[in-house]
């Protein structure tokens, strides 16, 4: 034996059935955004582990797998050595990073706005007995260069076809805008650089509850009376209706803006799946600027797909700003759903095993093959076994529709056997 | 400006245009496979720096990418700090390693024989001068669990089929068999510890000579007559004719085994590539125990395709021993010679760029996006610039076959423009 064969903590072995589906959802996925204008890019897994400690990913940058120097470069005998001296690497924890360097080093030969797809891997050390992955895909759209609404609209009617296309229903997109959220903190009486630390508390809303929310903040040390004020408004229902914001002092282009979205949205939908306004939207991310949106289906306790606008991530790699919006579908969630939920029927090529004995001349087997394969069927060339008809079952049950018995020149309809 | 946009070095960014012929030529690699009865695996790109470490790579073993240690995993403050204190995973460097793990993982769930597709990314620290990268993708396939040489000559067949599909002729197959090269430098003399430094040395003729070659065994300390017994033997030009190796005291059924694979693949090939037995063909990788193939195309200086069996490396996460062969295309060399060459014609859907002003109600916009993507067509929604018929020219470039000009409700042909 010795060696394990486990795969290392937090990451998996897909199957060829596993695969065969996953392929195929992103076959879905792509198509899809592809078919709406959108065009794909790819970028590297390994980045700049300076560049990545620079990022504002929030929780994220505790997870980031990094990469130990090379050759030259690694010094061991260092006095009070620390992580930074050993990596120069690391792995990507998102493709919105990625993609803001992407754009600033590729501009030249793209389209302007840039409206573009991501289908890759990301790589975050969350702690494994969460249950979540620590390698996996995410499935991206941005729009870089546009800086009105158009572009969440376009992103959240994309993301949500996307959905429908893979026989989601009744899903619900969730909508806010980060500045709304600053100005009702900055209005119960939290300072300015406070008010970070107050989203991130706030955001774990859904987890811990509004008793949660509320000691986790006097534990910080606020005072009672602004902890109690921000509460009472955020907690009060009626926030959630547009128009009772408005006596908040808040710009009225913002409140407009969302109104916008949420009208917009729910015309295109035609009913197939709702949006609604939530104040307690907060999205993990430090770099969102404005508006920020997930979806919520369900058949999932969390939500399918997040994002929002980024106005000033891009500027980092430029002389001048540049507005951007992204919406990431969380691909190994919807992956499972659909599995667990048999959502999807995979379209496929009939499919032949051509079974074959020791004594056949294996050239005429594969030339026998090539002529099945012309009249399109898939083919798997299959050395015959010692049962037949345990072999005719297994074939059945592996998903063949015919067996060809080489020997006899004769083929089998597995599925009426 | 402040941070660097430019990719770690060694890895690229691929504009939309690189990224949708690479895609294509993907699809076609699997879709040949598929339709041959293999089956698509995936594993994590993060294995193991262990099972890494003692994997039989050869030269790929130095060229590791080496992830730190998390959280309490880390001692920095050990004493004789080394390199492998500090890490516990490694990117992989091939597909083959993996593909092992993965089949004593999951055999029970697998068929067997087991035919296996790999299409994805591997990672190695070369020099970046040498023009190679350092994330790229390799495209493999495997049968595992067949000991004759029907696996080889499926592979064979199988990987030429893919490079007739995307367009290349005129390649060539070199196949040769490890235990004939070892036995002809045991014959010359040298001893079996001494047979593996051989071959490394052997293996760097395309690029060094005859003459190279000489003197890098005669610097090994290696003793003349030896050296010059074997260069006689092997830089004999007869040598490659099978009937001439008959005498060398090689295994009848080795020679045998040879011999058909050369002429099944004549056969199978109908003239439109060649096989030939060669010496001299190595390959690098030190797990091969037998035949051993790769694919050299007119088109590209070194190989595009190479592989061979591995009969003892599954055994290593086994309680037995599983025969296996693969076959790995080197997708960004023939990549990189698909695009200089234009040998492929992408089939599209038409499309439509989708003009609106600043001015038209969004949704309307995207409600005609939605009835012309029921036509099949795809449509991109593009705000009008300043200068229309710059623009009209500019979509023409970008591949666009039409325009339609929301506001007055225009289809406009821009291949006739």
């Amino acid at each position: 034996m010795g060696i394990s064969t486990t795969p290392v903590r937090g990451t998996k072995d897909y199957t060829p059935k596993e695969v065969e589906i996953r392929d195929y959802i992103q076959s879905v996925i792509l198509n899809t955004y592809q078919r709406s204008g959108f065009q794909k890019i790819s970028t590297p897994i390994m980045e700049d582990i300076e560049r990545l400690n620079t990022s504002e990913g929030g929780e994220n940058l505790n997870l980031i797998f990094k990469i130990l120097k090379r050759g030259e470069k690694l010094n061991l005998n260092a006095v009070n050595l620390n992580e930074n001296d050993l990596v120069d690497i690391g792995l990507r924890y998102d493709l919105t990073l990625p993609l803001a360097r992407y754009f600033a080093n590729n501009q030249n030969e793209l389209r302007y706005p840039f409206k573009c797809i991501q289908i890759d891997k990301v790589f975050r050390a969350e702690r494994p007995q969460k249950g979540r992955l620590r390698e996996f895909f995410q499935c991206d759209i941005d729009i870089i260069g546009e800086d009105s609404i158009n572009a969440e609209i376009e992103l959240i009617y994309t993301t949500s076809l996307v959905l429908l296309n893979l026989g989601f229903s009744d899903f619900t997109v969730r909508i806010n805008d980060r500045r709304i959220l600053t100005n009702i903190i900055a209005n119960a009486g939290f300072r300015n650089e406070d008010i970070a630390n107050v989203c991130i508390i706030f955001d774990k809303l859904d987890k811990i509850g509004w008793d949660g929310v509320q000691s986790e903040l006097l534990k910080k040390g606020f005072e009672t009376q602004i902890v109690k004020k921000f509460i009472d408004t955020v907690s009060n229902p009626l926030i959630n209706k547009l128009e009772n914001l408005e006596g908040l002092s808040i710009d009225y282009k913002i409140l407009n803006d969302v109104k916008t979205v949420l009208s917009t949205i729910e015309t295109l939908s035609r009913g197939k799946y709702s949006i609604k306004y939530d104040i307690s939207l907060v999205r993990g991310m430090g770099y969102y600027t404005g508006m920020v949106f997930e979806i919520v289906s369900p058949l999932f306790s969390s939500s399918i797909a997040g994002g929002g606008r980024y106005d000033k991530m891009i500027g980092k790699f430029m002389d001048k700003q540049i507005p951007a919006v992204g919406f990431s579908i969380g691909f190994e969630r919807i992956a499972s759903i659909i599995l667990e939920n048999n959502m999807i029927n995979l379209p496929k090529n009939k499919s032949i095993a051509l079974l074959y004995c020791e004594n056949d001349v294996f050239c005429d087997v594969i030339t026998k093959a090539e002529s099945l394969r012309m009249e399109k069927y898939d083919v798997a060339i299959i050395k015959r076994g010692k049962n037949l008809g345990k072999q005719f079952k297994f074939l059945q049950k592996e998903g063949f529709d015919f067996a060809f018995v080489f020997w006899e020149n004769k083929l089998k309809n597995l599925k009426e056997w």
